[in-house]
């Protein structure tokens, strides 16, 4: 064990890549900071691969890295998800004094973290939830941090936080996010809006490669020159890369010696969860979670593509304004994604009394994280313009931007469905366009169903109350609510 | 208080419109009833009105009620899901002796019904949660009976509940469905494709409504034709009754002036966050779910459609085989939505050991519920041949339905598309089907990505083991399991 001969300002216990890139980044910006792992050999093998990169203290037992630790203690822990937090917030407790602050940096669910709040503040400690999103690299040259939790905290965090994230124009790409669960909540959502984001790149790939007819190389040129347009962004950037990476084992292009079964870790459906508990209408997000799923049943698609009829994609479609629909298509849809991301955000403040600011999200999640993009300067500049927004679609650099791809954005959607390739994604985010300029919809049917069945009653447009018909009896209407 | 002679072999506890019909459809039977309501002037009056049906006696104590039956005590909670439920069983428990059955028929989730399973055990009591469709005049006259729970416990109650249940073709629409949770979790299911159907005919009232310019009696003579067919089903047919009726206070059809909001009371969402909890896609629901949320917007639409552009529906569409698609769009979508819901009971069947017969569960819905229909036969039919059916889609009857229908279901939504009219379910359940019949979808640019921002890894096609890029470092392939 190496012991600095002064007290560490911050400690990181947790040392997969995550945790020891955040250390590694605190500690190269200045800041003592003590490491810790459950598993001592980790440790060693930190220090003797990192050691020298700062003021690193080393510490073998959860006693010897809390006494390395100045008052207030501020604890970093980056551990897996779930009972493994709890676990290490139970080791740890009985160590530490009232005040010390304990930061859960992993990817936990937020109604853990308000549980996790208030049980620390019946022991006299201050807990916080904090989003990190970047992925490893990003935790080691600058993420986007999106902190949760009591402001006296954050305050005594702050200036290692600003510190080590990404900055964007000046800007760092952290701000105060709000009480309790806030953090982890929008690092949540943020995570929702990648899935979307993803689904919608391999949509686009999906329709160049079968119904373009582009192989994987031609395609990643496409996302090149893409990124430098509106599109630009961290997503569609790797896409152009990832596309155009030649597999050493086969000579042809990696993805395709890739199986094409997407996995996920939570985050995607514990945002569609929350979107159906608070009735937001988020339905990008959710069939890009539901896609994963559907990728996964691998066996059963093998069985059902001998089975199933359908039209073979590739036949008859020549368009050679395709490529420029397609990435109508994809920037339409992309703005859908994040116009019922930032609703759903909007609720939840509303729900939770967070006081949340969302030109704030949109701006630390400027750079740093994986969905980092042009774009979100666009919804910075939305909400500097206006206070409260109900939908990004209503902007008018939306609004105008939407109008514009639309045309596009259908052709794309009707040529998918004349020859048969799934775009979930694309197709959801235009019928939710299409409902929301809707004055009036269909759902004066299904409450007509409603009541019929079920007596739900419904409310008529030319008069106040609920009603009632009496279908089944004389046929009637009657008041209900008097 | 009216005491009969005997001891009465059920209770009703809860005496609103759905427990009241309950009690007297078992009344009716010849069972000897006990009623009890929180507020005995209900009790009062429902005794004043159905008094003379069959042998009830009234309690209006809690005390009397439970005095008034016969060991073991089979006690029927109706009342509202959540907290009222747990209020019944905290007040009731007390006054039960070991063995006594308290069953819960109200829409509460599973979740809690395995809960109150347990906690009623740990008192020596039996409790069953019964999920019970149909709606009030299911209820009096024939509803269909989920119940979960106990066999012991369902022994005791099975000639009453199948002697009050719908009977069609012989055979009652009640059947035993498996331990705890597993009959409401049925029920619930049920409800999410109610969902679904009551959504695909929204969708095709809009279109027939917008596209095909027809005015609501002339649509709902069309559902009307549409229910002698192979949609024939209680939704379709009050579907057209619903259409044709006209309002009194307009002289124009009802359906005109009911706003177009339509209310959820939580088991379509519940279905959706379990399926997203199993990792089942479950598109077709949920997206019925999400566009009952987007019509309860209906100011933020008010306000887009007069931002917001697209095309006017209705110009440039005169097809006149229109309706015919439209109706083999609406049975395709559907056939996908069951085959979605069939596979979620399937994946809870197997999570939970709860050893689910779905060819029963189909057979229990053919008649007394909401979503009532012929279509539910060729369900039970495929099960009586296949014992374990992974996906409906995969039985000879429906991959030849829907191979019929897709050509009809593709022009519907290419148009809708075009025309500017959100179709959710239309399109996602379409999605789920060129996605589920594709032996090699996109996903593999997916994990192509996950592994370049997040090092998730990736599985190759033409080898073992799990695999990461050094994407950022040197760009060769690692295997990362060994």
């Amino acid at each position: 064990m190496t012991v600095a001969d002064a007290k560490s300002r911050i400690g990181v216990t947790g040392l997969a890549v995550m945790g020891a890139n955040l250390a590694r980044n605190i500690a190269r910006r200045g800041t003592p900071v003590a490491v810790h792992n459950r598993t001592p050999a980790r440790t060693r093998e930190f220090m003797e691969a990192y050691g020298d990169e700062g003021a690193f203290t080393a510490a073998e037992s959860m006693e010897d890295f809390v006494a390395a630790l100045e008052r207030p203690r501020r604890i970093i822990v980056m551990v897996k998800a779930g009972a493994p937090v709890d676990a290490v917030i139970e080791e740890i407790s009985p160590l530490l004094d009232e005040g010390d602050i304990i930061i859960d940096a992993g990817n936990s669910h937020f109604p853990d973290t308000k549980r996790r709040t208030d049980a620390c503040a019946e022991r006299g400690l201050r807990f916080m939830g904090v989003g990190v999103s970047g992925g490893e690299e990003g935790a080691l040259l600058g993420p986007s941090i999106m902190p949760g939790g009591d402001p006296s905290a954050y305050a005594e965090v702050e200036d290692i936080f600003t510190g080590i994230a990404a900055v964007v124009d000046g800007t760092p790409c952290c701000v105060h996010v709000g009480p309790d669960g806030a953090g982890h909540y929008v690092k949540m959502v943020h995570n929702g809006i990648e899935y979307a984001d993803i689904q919608l790149i391999a949509e686009a790939y999906d329709l160049l490669r079968h119904v373009a007819g582009l192989d994987a190389p031609a395609i990643g040129k496409i996302f090149e020159e893409w990124n430098a347009g509106d599109l630009e962004s961290y997503l569609i950037e790797i896409t152009g890369e990832v596309l155009q990476k030649t597999d050493a084992r086969t000579g042809g292009p990696l993805v395709d010696a890739i199986v094409d079964q997407a996995e996920q870790k939570g985050t995607g459906r514990w945002t569609s969860q929350d979107a159906l508990e608070l009735g937001v209408p988020l339905t990008g997000i959710t069939e890009a979670v539901f896609a994963r799923t559907l990728s996964s049943l691998r066996q059963e698609r093998k069985a059902a593509a001998g089975t199933l009829a359908g039209p073979v994609p590739g036949a008859g479609e020549n368009r050679t304004d395709l490529v420029e629909d397609i990435r109508q298509a994809l920037y339409a849809s992309k703005v859908v994604a994040y116009a019922q991301g930032f609703a759903q955000m909007r609720a939840a403040s509303q729900a939770n009394d967070w006081n949340l600011d969302l030109g704030a999200m949109a701006t630390i999640w400027r750079g740093g994280c994986i969905i980092r993009a042009r774009f979100l300067n666009r919804i910075r500049e939305a909400y500097a313009e206006h206070e409260d927004i109900e939908n990004l679609l209503m902007v008018p650099y939306f609004t105008e931007a939407v109008a514009n791809a639309q045309d596009a954005w259908r052709r794309v959607v009707a040529t998918a469905t004349e020859q048969g390739v799934a775009i979930p994604a694309f197709s959801s985010s235009l019928s939710y366009y299409d409902g929301y300029r809707r004055e009036r919809g269909p759902a004066n049917l299904i409450q007509g169903l409603r009541d019929y069945f079920g007596a739900h009653t419904y409310r008529r447009i030319d008069a106040e109350g609920s009603f009632h018909t009496r279908w089944a009896q004389d046929g009637t209407e009657v008041r209900t609510d008097v």
